[in-house]
């Protein structure tokens, strides 16, 4: 196969995908690292049962009583407080402002040595909902813009915790960032009178080759302009902007999608480090019909260099038609 | 030191210094590991002298008669293909394109055990001018709107060859990463009647303490708006937007400070992965008034997780401040 440029439909941004320069999904597979299981519990890990006086006290617990499921503290090492004001400062022309925001951590489940791939649905359902409970909760605060929800999983990924857990930063500023794509998905929306996104999820499930699964309101795919190897996401097919909206129903059937993908991941890929990233309207757009939330799986495949850094062009070596079936094939013992 | 937004002038994104989650500078200079130094000769190396038959016919090579000092070649694994068109082609309503560009390894120097950070002034001038011919040469491809110019120093970094080599990877397209911050700095120019980065670069140099080094023409600096700790810039203070229009006089002082300031990160952080970018006005802009070319160097002391990659804010554990005073106090024996 040739190389090719692709276009992201929503952001616009281009990946090449460049397939003779790299293996087969198979011989990345075999790459990965068989890491070690880390012990049921460790007694000197804060998020293990019994340690609960060495982290912050919960902001949100389930269940209410007996023994917890899911935990949710403020960040001891937060990169952002509280207590402080949100107002720009001029430092000669340069602008700044205080490090207000509110940073949580997720703690998944009580047991040390669990990840999400290898739990029941229903306790994957229970992160779900703190995350929606907890993105509630901040986007109250009329100060809060941007409320980012994230999972770091393995060293290569960012982590250095094993204890099982994600994070969740809110901020008072939406960077260009994520504020560009959002006016790409106003100019489609002002054109086509359609959500990007919902058109993108359209031609997606149209073309089908790059779907790893669907079930009645969720679908999962290897996106058409993927950037790395065996990207992943999962989209509601129903137009909502905000995840704060999705029901417990809705947060059920995401569940067992989320818990099917990195399960196919975990066992198809060794359990190999990954980032996720659940992308949501800013506080107050929640309503918003040009956007829509997502969860964006990227296994830490491939190293970001020089070229991705300067021209934000990936260069993915896996075509995702192929990290697709791979994944779609994936048979998951016991 | 509390935690802290800033915002880049020019790219209007912002970082969240958050020094109180790291450590000193000293700290990791000492984490850094000492790597094995290579043979200044490998046999079996396709960029080591003799072993010319292995790689692509040199398309620049200097001097043109002797033995070689710089050679620059097409790249035998190119991503991209110079025999294709530049056409865009809908897959649905998708875009795609044939995989055409130009994409070319730049060798540095006959020994397989130099780095630029230990070459002398001259040969590193030479790699400069080698760089500025082939930018030269690739812009007047109509169809080539896009050269960056890369070095990934390390397996960290991305690079898998120890021979001292850095890459140039031409694009017909302009994606929206780069694009963006060009709209931002027009604003910038219609509003101010300036060039930003000429005024970023006077606005350092007039609150000074970021400043690494200054010669006549070039001024290096960690930025207020670091994203990661020693993330450096060297920039031509007269204001220029197309590397390709930079003289000979200007590139050996360039040279200079780019020897000093990767000297600097060499001896002072153990000689640790970095990539650098060479980032200049697109092919066909390279006179207009608000753009202006300039190197970043990123040492990889930090990973980009979850929230990076969700929000594009960085969090910075070491103040540009600390980093500019930790590369201004490096002292570089023999």
């Amino acid at each position: 196969m040739m190389s090719e440029f692709r276009q992201n439909l929503a952001t616009k941004e281009w990946v090449i995908l460049a397939p003779e320069r790299g293996k087969r999904p198979h011989d990345i597979a075999r790459e990965q690292l068989r890491r070690e299981l880390p012990p049921p519990f460790r007694a000197e890990c804060p998020f293990c049962p019994g340690n609960e006086g060495q982290t912050e006290e919960s902001v949100y617990i389930y269940p209410q009583s007996g023994p917890w499921q899911v935990r949710v503290v403020p960040n001891k090492y937060a990169a952002l407080q509280p207590r402080l004001t949100a107002t720009r400062m001029q430092v000669g022309s340069f602008l700044s402002a205080k490090g207000f925001g509110l940073a949580e951590v997720v703690i998944e489940h009580p047991r040390h040595d669990q990840t999400l791939a290898l739990m029941s649905v229903e306790e994957v359902a229970g992160v779900l909902r703190a995350y929606r409970e907890r993105q509630r909760e901040m986007s109250k605060n009329e100060n809060i813009n941007l409320v980012t929800i994230f999972r770091n999983h393995g060293a290569r990924a960012g982590t250095s915790l094993e204890h099982p857990h994600s994070q969740i930063i809110a901020t008072p500023i939406v960077p260009p960032h994520v504020r560009y794509p959002m006016e790409q998905a106003v100019l489609h929306y002002d054109k086509h009178g359609r959500c990007v996104f919902c058109d993108l999820i359209e031609e997606e499930i149209r073309q089908g080759e790059r779907i790893i699964l669907e079930s009645e309101n969720f679908v999962s795919f290897c996106p058409f302009a993927a950037r790395s190897p065996f990207e992943s996401r999962i989209y509601p097919k129903r137009h909502q902007a905000g995840f704060t909206l999705a029901s417990d129903e809705e947060l059920s059937e995401f569940a067992g999608v989320l818990q099917d993908i990195l399960g196919r991941i975990y066992h198809g890929l060794n359990n190999p480090d990954y980032n996720y990233i659940l992308r949501s309207a800013p506080s107050g757009d929640e309503d918003t019909r040009h956007q829509h939330w997502y969860m964006v799986i990227v296994p830490k495949i491939s190293i970001p260099a020089g070229f991705e850094i300067g021209s934000g062009i990936y260069i993915n070596t896996v075509p995702p038609e192929d990290s697709a079936r791979f994944l779609r094939e994936v048979t998951i013992s016991g």
